[in-house]
């Protein structure tokens, strides 16, 4: 699968995506991923990439022509699935949606910033935006950073053992139950009993009714 | 305002903390941001944090040990307002937390990683959970940094223009209107005359009944 991210700050996602789950991706070959400095597609001799708003107002506008360049000359070389702007107006992140997107091969991922992008970009280019939550950030960059994690952990052989993205929160529709590893025993804080038992069959009633617990105190909607 | 974030991937948080706002808040004085490696605070000599759940399952756990040692030698130095982990069962961020969060002077927020940290680690320490969102992702890291984003852009000087934190989405319960800048005919694809207009109260007018229809169409939940 592979991600052409289209951003005026490259350098804010080199250490996300050479660590962990990314790097390993990328060095297995599962995922390939490009950061595309936007200011490079700019004609402007001050490689400008915003300017005001029309009808005044505080903040910068992301311009478009920069935007169209960089989606042409990538167009140009493949067909892509998505073009995806991180948005906080957009539809909002949710394991769904990465499930669905992990089926995909070629994923561009538009990043505003300032006051936003012009709306022609959203209009003429953009196929579908997303917003990771109710709160607003510096820019896209992050979100971005969080849907490709979300979407390349999903996609077979990325994960050592497949078993645990299945087993993770939201997959099943109930919170995690509580996990305990060694000392048995710290400064008199002890893990559950039945933890030691041996017993799997009572683990695992246990582990579901800790999950369900947990989910009914904290996220009952989770369960409607 | 100063955060100390506990993580055993410290190098993953390094570009995002080096660029933009955040960079901008650390250089001005206003925020400062440090990232623990979790490992200097193994007293295991092959420097491991993590071991086998108890139970068995799929997966490690991030053992109590390191944790409460790093949270101890940071709490020996200053008062901590909150202890926040960052996870899947928390209460799902939003601009209200953002903002109530900004207020703080000191917050610790600690990174899972694997199958989930010893629930001693949060039953003993943890004074806050806190999710972006419901998906699942490969650590807390990225969380972290989103949390960090939101919360210091809030803090007064930071950004340049005070007016625009004001103005984002969220804060007014509102989308945003669309937003554009030149050129003002893009290949046929027109700006709105009302934006060039010159009519203030006009334009004005206009972003909110725009606001509005958005806000209807896409998120009819923030109306609510």
């Amino acid at each position: 699968m592979r991600f052409d991210i289209i951003s005026v700050l490259p350098g804010l996602l080199e250490s996300p995506f050479t660590h962990s789950i990314l790097q390993r991706a990328q060095k297995k070959g599962i995922a390939e991923i490009y950061v595309h400095n936007l200011r490079d597609y700019s004609s402007n001799k001050h490689k400008s990439i915003d300017d005001y708003p029309y009808g005044g107002g505080s903040g910068m506008v992301m311009m478009i022509e920069p935007f169209a360049a960089c989606i042409e000359k990538l167009q140009s070389e493949r067909t892509y699935d998505e073009i995806i702007f991180m948005s906080p107006d957009g539809e909002t992140l949710n394991q769904a949606i990465a499930n669905q997107l992990s089926t995909q091969q070629n994923i561009i991922i538009l990043c505003g910033h300032y006051k936003g992008i012009d709306q022609r970009v959203r209009d003429l280019y953009v196929t579908r935006e997303i917003s990771i939550g109710d709160y607003v950030l510096s820019g896209g960059e992050l979100p971005a950073a969080v849907l490709v994690d979300a979407i390349v952990r999903l996609i077979p052989g990325v994960l050592s053992d497949e078993t645990s993205a299945l087993s993770d929160s939201f997959q099943g529709e109930l919170l995690d139950a509580p996990v305990y590893t060694r000392p048995a025993d710290w400064k008199g804080h002890k893990v559950p009993d039945i933890l030691l038992s041996g017993n799997t069959p009572e683990i695992e009633k246990w582990r579901f009714e800790q999950a369900l617990q947990r989910t009914k105190t904290r996220r009952p909607d989770l369960l409607e």
